[in-house]
């Protein structure tokens, strides 16, 4: 039986959990991809720290000698990070080596250079764990929709805001709590800045855009909110009208054949397949034109999640390698335009609040019917001087809130703004 | 560019959405397929019926002359059944075609056989469609999840009880009258016994069990219950313990190493992701040993979203057909044997009518004692003469069961069993 020889560059919580399930599972392995899969270097930092079940002769600070090694046949890329990822694997495509990486921010940035180096020397580039762990969703998407028409992605994708919001669901907490609990627990990072402004969430929707429209979107292409400004009023607004707030990753075709990629917190009907993930959960729901409505839920983050979808990449590829062909190239046949945010149309809601005299609602309806913003519900609370209105916009461009939204905050009879947030995910 | 010539056997509700959208998606597919994927014969069983989109000269009623057309390279096989399915599709692997069939009692019953001439003369056998529709779960199941084990898969895979125990939830019907309702939609069939009484979902447990465990599974492995006996009651008894009935198609690996794999109704938390599936919709729900819990969701009928499945496995076999290589074989190198359902180990819910007087309790918790069925929650309700006891069981095997609810008939102080449910997927 033949064997074929991988390189690892990195070998932190995902590169150690491969290294271990390699050798647990090697008889499964070996009879599914034909061939022994035998890992043979490992490229780490510091080669003094001790690692569970890698052997210290596998070990080398040297990962050039990897990608350069013409014993080599595939590698393994999990040093995450843009230097000397895409340098190392780079040169590993040029030496005709498949390569199987997990680096999301790097094929949001620049995942063409990439691709065109995986076409050029005709060699299998894989990524399943880069998005949403170990959730199956970039094959499916790929592979088994490759004769439909995706419409639409909305996804769940990062699992720290999810726990966040999850929390302040449950408990009613502020997001600075619910962060700290995040934390506490190892869900959230010292610094959660990547997590928490959706820097995570926009390089998938970044990936996730250019697999669904075969077009090449970036991680700057993406319209980026996060979920620090969440209050818990929100939450329990939300509740209220039996929806929930969720950090969304969306991407779609506009009327015009543009594509829409936004990440952004947004309320959806609790009814709604995505409401119910929860926790760390990562879900990925698809609108495709045959085949309906579908979602993927699982695990989006962790070493042996994550491992799990990179070894399903390794057996593919080594297969390719052993009985012949190829994966499916990514394509860029389309070569669609990025929509402008401000031409986004989706609903609103939006909370003021409001002097409770006659005439307010008067005035706030004619500030929407001057943008043509069309009033879907709107609801009055409260009581002495003090009121609050609650507004449901139908389907609105960016554009023509933000200039609502800003007339509104001049109108004498609102004290503020409260909050302004998309509603997405009509059933 | 290369052309491919497909031959399709049958032309329903399927195989005219296929037609149809071969000609629509026409210049995606050629784009993603490296070839031009042409429709040239099509066998129906009454060339006189007309059919939209597919023109007339590619009709024929000698199905065999596709299969033995030395010209055609690919077959789509959606006649369903066993006969003439069965000879075409293995005339057609002999002849060196690769085919993507939808056709699932055909793979429950016959599939190894099928799989074999696959083997044997080294072309695809691909049939996504033929579990859970549109939803990609067979691919993910064989390539994703390659470098995994699979623990447990539980599903809800037909389409129509699924609909029908929707309503008897959101209702309150019973059982006769959301089947009803269900005929006069269109969601249930006439004689609607293969799914109601589980032989749809039986075979695509059959499936399921096969791929996940790397064995061969037939129908006739499958222990199956329907669901006609479920009343009323029933569901109002779960409604009040956070729990909803669902149809479930199940397939684990026992303590023994042996597969489990079994149809019939069950009783689910409303926060299991399963419970809330509603309507006509699917969802196969897959623990792995390494990816954790997964869910897939989505439709599982209907002609386009089962076209869309065909087509996605199409391309694939059309791709192998240009660029080389071959997808992963089914395997069965595990060879495992099927546990008998008496030593399958699961929750119990049990429902028995007794009389409301002391000592009854008593008598009753002798039995399960006697049988070393542990008792987790009884709740007593009733008043009068008349009372019900619920019993809530911890992990039992099937067989300790049943001679339990034996004894408890022949109890003088029990009137009457009126239920006993299984209860599944404790989170």
């Amino acid at each position: 039986m033949k064997s074929l020889k991988v390189g690892m560059l990195g070998c932190g919580t995902v590169g150690s959990q491969i290294a271990r399930l390699l050798v647990a599972n090697k008889a499964d392995l070996t009879s599914r991809a034909g061939a022994q899969i035998e890992l043979v270097k490992v490229a780490v930092r510091d080669a003094k720290v001790k690692r569970d079940g890698v052997p210290d002769n596998l070990i080398t600070t040297d990962a050039n000698s990897i990608v350069n090694d013409p014993n080599i046949d595939l590698i393994i890329e999990v040093i995450g990070g843009i230097s000397p990822a895409k340098e190392l694997i780079l040169t590993a495509l040029k030496n005709g080596k498949s390569v199987v990486t997990a680096n999301k921010a790097l094929l949001a940035k620049d995942g063409a250079e990439l691709y065109e180096a995986a076409n050029k020397a005709n060699v299998d580039l894989y990524y399943e764990a880069a998005v949403a762990g170990a959730i199956p969703i970039l094959r499916p998407l790929r592979e088994s929709l490759v004769g439909d028409q995706v419409i639409r992605i909305m996804g769940i994708v990062n699992g720290t805001t999810n726990y966040i919001l999850t929390k302040m669901d449950e408990s009613g907490t502020a997001f600075a709590d619910a962060l700290k609990q995040a934390q506490d627990l190892g869900f959230a990072e010292a610094d959660p800045t990547a997590d928490v402004e959706g820097f995570d969430a926009a390089d998938k929707a970044a990936i996730l855009a250019g697999l669904a429209f075969h077009s090449r979107v970036t991680d700057k292409d993406v319209y980026r909110e996060g979920i620090s400004k969440i209050t818990a009023t929100d939450v329990k607004v939300a509740k209220a009208m039996e929806m929930v707030i969720k950090l969304l990753a969306i991407t779609e075709l506009t009327a015009a054949g543009e594509i829409s990629v936004r990440v952004h917190p947004a309320l959806i009907s609790r009814n709604h397949p995505l409401a119910s993930v929860r926790e760390s959960y990562n879900a990925v729901f698809v609108e495709a034109k045959s085949a309906g409505q579908m979602m993927f839920y699982g695990r989006g983050a962790g070493g042996e999640p994550t491992a799990s979808a990179v070894l399903g990449d390794l057996v593919a590829i080594a297969r390719h390698k052993i009985s012949g062909g190829i994966g499916p190239k990514e394509s860029d046949y389309a070569s669609l335009k990025i929509a402008p945010i401000g031409q986004t149309k989706t609903k609103y809601l939006i909370r003021l609040n409001v002097a409770d005299k006659p005439g307010v609602l008067e005035s706030v309806a004619h500030v929407f019917a001057a943008h043509s913003v069309s009033i879907q519900t709107v609801r009055q609370t409260g009581a002495g001087d003090k009121a609050e209105l609650i507004v449901m916009t139908h389907s609105s461009t960016e554009s023509a809130l933000s200039a609502t939204v800003k007339d509104l905050s001049n109108l004498p009879a609102v004290t503020d703004v409260a909050s302004v947030l998309r509603v997405e995910g009509a059933m």
